[in-house]
């Protein structure tokens, strides 16, 4: 049947996505050993020159991008520390791993946070340390500056994210409340010459956000923190400790974050391993092998799921209408991330929500096939990474007396494509590069 | 100066896109006389074999429609009659032309109505009827049902829209209130050979639509009428009139809409002589004649404004960023129509919103020029047809002490543009296809 057919084909266009970014992969990719020369993205560290070798780092995918190093270093490797999340482990040789809270750090996070500061702080002059990085990097590498609890640290979030501050405000301020965030993990390596392996988890892969940017100059400063405090009246809500640090900060009494141009960075290469380009145009391959056309139309993607859906949805059928933007067989492919604003209290992902709102506005259409999956196998708070919608899927849904447009709604789409076969089960993928997503029009 | 340059290229492709849609034009491009024949997209008439020729019709283009239809039927015309929006008027020789109220309907387009069903039914077996149908056409064409008054009628589609109903369920009640709606004036025209030529102003040119489909086989029923009247409990609300006929109608006591297969659309033409598709090909091979590679991306881009401009802007950046999915110098286009959830009380249109909303994204990109603009020269109450927006918008307007963002979110994008001297202003153009997005990546 020409369903399963299609299906199976989105399937193998998603894990093709999937296999691009895999961590040992991505890592093996962009690193290349020839005897005594590491290569990285073009960049050559002759190994001969350095006493000791380092890895460190946190994100998801932490252990098996160390693994890629254990195993391109060899005994070069003299000893790292990485932090993961809970269950994000895999076998290491050389590389302690310490397991702990995401998204809401803990103190766990602060353990092994302090044993990589530690190991930094040891490199010198002669060493070589490798910082592998992922999604998750912010919340796993948690390390309060002196006098801040971790709880009091938590509390700024909140009451930044209470009174509306942008993203930008609220990375500001917890750059400032921490030891390691913006380029202060790399201030702790100096003078060592540092290499760290970017896996992006972010819409257009800015270096300085991802996982808060622990070895990337930081573009904001203690003065900006005391804006946003005066902007959103917060003096008088935050812990009198984060006021000091940033009154102090802003007279010049506390260190700033390093900034570009500092000596700090003038041996480190940060570089991006895999982001969401990777997949989709590792997707997009694939696609093309199975005799589509491919279009990538961007990885940027964000905004409210259903209505970024309907824009999607515009284009597949534009394609089945009229051949534009290209000729069937095609394969449209997307990636970034899309919020949902919950309005209902069921059970789905984002991805999920993107399926049904597509579903809704193909009905009837038997030449078009959609999958829209999360790369990490986790879309929202369920087991399934994603959802496969078509022409068929509301109708299929109205057999089992399932409404789409109220299942939607009711933001509860996981019993829906759960009922109906149609849920994408991956697994955890020890990945992250956002969301895939792909239509194909026959 | 480059601005000056890609807004002059902007303008050139809107212009290139509005050109194509002239009314007078798409009815010529579509209907072309050698002698006695005259074709009519591929399908002859063979204009001796008729006694008569009329032109009859509705829209806010109708009059330069039916001046293009006089041009070429000369002499052979008989008589005809038109109803147009208000000071929508061009000099006609033989077609009398009636103004009537729009988006409101009043008695002038009853009246106009009335003539227009009168000259339908005049129509014999020997006759040949050319119906020119365009945007406003529902409003325009008004002919309630018997024992209905407008008010009644008005009332009907206040009280479903007040209930939530969709726009398939507002449409399906409206046609069984109307004499001419749903392919009833097919059946006026009837036993007449029927030519209905048809600028469409609605995502993806659904005929029996666009215009309430006045010579279009009708899928709906006096059934759900009442269907409609149960779900949402209106019984008691609608006035007895509508509550009269609509349960006659159920019991077959009132004639149903004509229906596919009858023998009243035997002798009927219906063509589609312009759309968004032609306004965005045309643009895009003006766009292609100025060196930039063109991508259409979908004529049917509906939903809420601000997050269609996310997802377009999305792809912009991408193209920049990456070259995907084209290389600068690149012309990304599209149309279609969205909406605008008003939250604030500014004054503006969801093209200078899109506008707006673009330039939020793209800020600070010096390589991105944007216009979105209505075809028919209106956006929403103001003056302007849309706006031009790139990466100074933002940092212009809080020059000028005006928060892009704040002004989005109030609604009031217009006095921001104006401002500015970005608005777009070509005055009534006499067509409408809806909304055209030129996006220049270079």
């Amino acid at each position: 049947m020409d369903r399963k057919k299609y299906r199976e084909h989105l399937e193998s266009i998603f894990q093709a996505g999937l296999d691009a970014v895999d961590p040992m992969e991505a890592v093996a990719r962009a690193v290349s050993r020839k005897d005594n020369d590491l290569i990285v993205v073009g960049k050559t560290y002759r190994l001969d020159e350095y006493e000791r070798i380092f890895v460190i780092g946190a994100g998801k995918a932490g252990a098996p991008m160390a693994r890629a190093m254990e195993e391109i270093l060899g005994d070069r490797l003299e000893s790292g520390r990485i932090t993961v999340k809970y269950g994000h482990t895999v076998p290491l040789d050389t590389v302690v791993t310490k397991e702990a809270g995401h998204p809401i750090p803990d103190e766990q996070g602060i353990a092994g946070a302090e044993e990589i500061v530690k190991l930094a702080n040891e490199a010198g002059e002669k060493d070589l340390v490798f910082c592998v990085i992922s999604g998750g990097g912010s919340a796993l590498l948690v390390s309060p500056a002196e006098g801040i609890s971790l709880q009091e640290k938590q509390a700024v979030t909140s009451e930044l994210l209470a009174c509306g501050a942008s993203i930008e405000e609220i990375n500001t301020v917890r750059k400032h409340m921490s030891k390691v965030k913006g380029g202060q993990l790399a201030r702790a390596c100096s003078p060592a010459t540092v290499v760290t392996l970017i896996l992006s988890d972010v819409v257009g892969d800015p270096l300085d956000v991802i996982a808060s940017g622990p070895t990337v100059p930081d573009t904001s400063s203690f003065e900006e923190c005391l804006e946003i405090v005066k902007r959103y009246e917060l003096a008088g809500k935050l812990p009198a400790s984060v006021m000091k640090r940033i009154e102090g900060g802003a007279k010049g009494a506390v260190p700033e974050t390093p900034k570009e141009g500092e000596e700090v960075f003038e041996r480190v290469q940060n570089e991006i391993v895999g982001n969401s380009l990777s997949a989709v145009l590792a997707a997009s391959r694939k696609a093309e092998s199975l005799g589509y056309s491919p279009l990538v139309l961007s990885t940027r993607i964000e905004g409210e799921t259903r209505e970024v859906a309907h824009v999607h949805a515009a284009i597949f059928r534009e394609v089945l209408a009229t051949g534009f933007p290209l000729k069937p067989p095609a394969c449209i492919l997307s990636g970034g991330e899309t919020t949902v604003t919950l309005k209902g209290k069921g059970k789905g992902g984002r991805n999920q929500e993107f399926s049904l709102a597509v579903a809704l506005h193909i009905q009837g259409e038997d030449r078009i096939f959609f999958l829209s999956g999360g790369t990490d196998g986790t879309d929202g708070p369920t087991d399934a990474a994603g959802a496969f919608a078509d022409g068929t899927t509301v109708e299929r849904a109205r057999g089992l007396n399932m409404d789409a447009l109220q299942t939607l709604d009711a933001n509860d789409s996981y019993p829906l494509f759960d009922a109906l076969g149609d849920l994408l089960i991956t697994g955890p993928t020890n990945t992250n590069v956002m969301d895939l997503r792909i239509c194909l029009i026959v």
